[in-house]
């Protein structure tokens, strides 16, 4: 023997220069998806097109009328509520766009090797459930109380540490209104899908996917700061791994524009005709309200203001915005930034750190406008 | 100016000795998606785990009722048909597994640089729609008919050559009840979602993917037979490039096992406890029913038969079969394979064709047994 569980972890890594991506990049792209960028198309995404990242595996569910989210630790009064006494509750159903605080990986220089995301790790949908303060107010949270602790049934082994996905929020933000969170049973009106997490899940509105916790069975009110796995050792911004590093917290503001035209098959480049064309896409920040869209037509040199739509009473939803591009025959790079209202940006040149976290690079898109008919 | 349209394909190439993954087919890798392998617990796949592959982009159907699907060609009476008059035929469900003609292209030494699967193209789905032959015997094929061309709505360019994607089959094929071929406008109950090819799409059981034209819009009836692209120049089985090559059609048999116990989240290796472990998976052949599984728990030497579950009626869906695996604390390799009722069987050593396709190598899944609790 002699061989050990951690045994059958790779340590984290920076891909060597010039590196391609390895098979276990790939397994790990394979199983997990973007969002297909014409899919911006969409005010919700539609089932199936939203991002999905999974650590493990997608727990078997076998008996849903089984299942039971505990609430318990330092609290007066712990509950074990089944996912229909759950829809007993006022229901709240809130229009939220998830990112996974790793898109945009695969584009660092050193590239982190991890699931290798390009832009795509985004999608929208509306969450129904019960707000997080509501079950906290009733399980009623003992004093001295800091973080609570929201445990999936995923499980599996990273880096060497056996574990349940679980991940933790400060009290205040558990307790907050502003974002509301949800323990959710529902995605855009129907039951969770197994992939997102059914039949509960947490949405933490404005932040990035880790806090999102899939498969929820579990909340534990904690007097001390949790310091798990994915608390403290992943998602954290670091330069090097011996630094404690910053949380990863809420998403950076984004911009995706739809790639226009068509496409060829292996390249992605994009054609369109001379003339008018309409470019359209998505802005959204966790950190303030999108206040203003640019494009750039010429690959950054000179940005131009978009038409941003209204956020149409969903504040943390991605917003729509447009654009009307003047395209002559030549090849040119599209891009688009945002900034939110705290006066977040977009760069230009991508700041890096270690696990690559929290990117919200400009995009680039490549596109050949063709001779005129 | 001096670049045409042919200027944004890449050609078609291989992967040189030990060249990793590029962000091409990186890019393609993120927008299509495989299926988890722990989702062949389900008959019928959820909606966003069935493979997914676009050549294209998935089009903008802006208004479903205005779709309309022509029959047309070597017809006696030429058709036009909406969504809402298909469903007004006598509906035919059926049971189906696809996979995707690249299937296993990623495994292969060396690797075609195209969409890079392992193993996990593959879903199976009830599929609703109208008989092909009922809407082709309404056109009635006049003397001299020999294909039937698909038509799909995506467009883009593939090797320098701007297409909508299309396909055909032999009109005895088109015509045939075995396999019945389905235009259909439902899956698993619901409508079509976008990606898997709203409003309308062909479903031809036992077929590779390539012949599954989504965004079904036209369907020409030819009294020569059919050259384009997607049949002449891709979907062969060639060596050299310049072969003609062999068409790739019926899906060959193959079996995956879902991965046991949990997996470590960047390897993907699995760790198990000692002791009696159920080993379960699918089975599937487009050529003949399957006809016996078998299972090896030691990379390959020795093959122990499979519980092979019956087709509980669903002759062009997968089946599940079983195996109780007696887990001894170590390193072990497990595999799979299948053989259908025509002889069809899995090879140990990977064939080799340019394009990647059909391929139905025998899967390999490493699990650490931990020691004894």
């Amino acid at each position: 023997m002699g061989r050990r569980i951690a045994d059958v972890s790779t340590p984290a890594r920076l891909a060597g220069p010039g590196e391609g991506l390895g098979p276990d990049e790939l397994a790990l792209a394979t199983r997990n998806h973007g969002l297909p960028l014409e899919a911006m198309r969409y005010d919700v995404t539609p089932p199936g097109l939203h991002y999905v990242l999974t650590h493990y595996d997608i727990p078997h569910v076998l008996d849903e009328a089984a299942w039971r989210l505990t609430v318990n630790g330092r609290v007066r009064r712990a509950l074990s509520l089944s996912p229909a006494q759950l829809r007993t509750y006022p229901a709240v159903t809130t229009r939220v766009t998830l990112e996974c605080a790793g898109n945009g990986r695969a584009l660092l220089t050193p590239r982190p090797v991890s699931q290798p995301w390009l832009v795509e790790a985004v999608g929208t949908a509306d969450w129904t459930g019960v707000p997080l303060r509501v079950l906290l107010r009733e399980a009623g949270a003992r004093p001295g109380a800091v973080d609570v602790v929201f445990t999936g049934a995923d499980h599996g082994v990273e880096r060497g540490v056996e574990q349940d996905y679980r991940r933790s929020l400060p009290l205040p933000i558990a307790t907050g209104d502003d974002p509301e969170v949800l323990v959710a049973y529902a995605m855009n009106g129907g039951p969770l899908p197994p992939q997102h997490g059914s039949p509960l899940r947490l949405v933490v509105p404005g932040w990035y996917g880790m806090a999102q916790v899939k498969w929820l069975r579990d909340i534990t009110v904690l007097d001390t700061p949790f310091t798990g796995f994915q608390q403290s050792v992943a998602y954290r911004i670091r330069q090097d791994p011996e630094e404690v590093g910053e949380p990863v917290t809420l998403i950076a503001p984004r911009a995706l524009l739809i790639p226009p035209g068509f496409p060829d098959f292996m390249s992605r480049t994009r054609v369109v005709a001379p003339g008018t064309v309409a470019v359209e896409g998505r802005a959204w920040s966790g950190r303030a309200p999108v206040a203003a869209v640019e494009v750039s037509t010429d690959d950054g040199q000179a940005w131009h203001p978009a038409e941003l739509e209204p956020d149409h009473g969903h504040r943390w939803a991605w917003r729509r915005w447009s654009f009307l591009w003047s395209a002559v025959p030549g090849d040119h790079v599209l891009s688009v930034r945002a900034r939110d209202g705290a006066g977040n940006t977009q760069p230009a040149e991508q700041p890096w750190n270690r696990g690559g976290f929290a990117n919200n690079l400009v995009q680039r898109v490549p596109v050949f406008c063709r001779a005129p008919a």
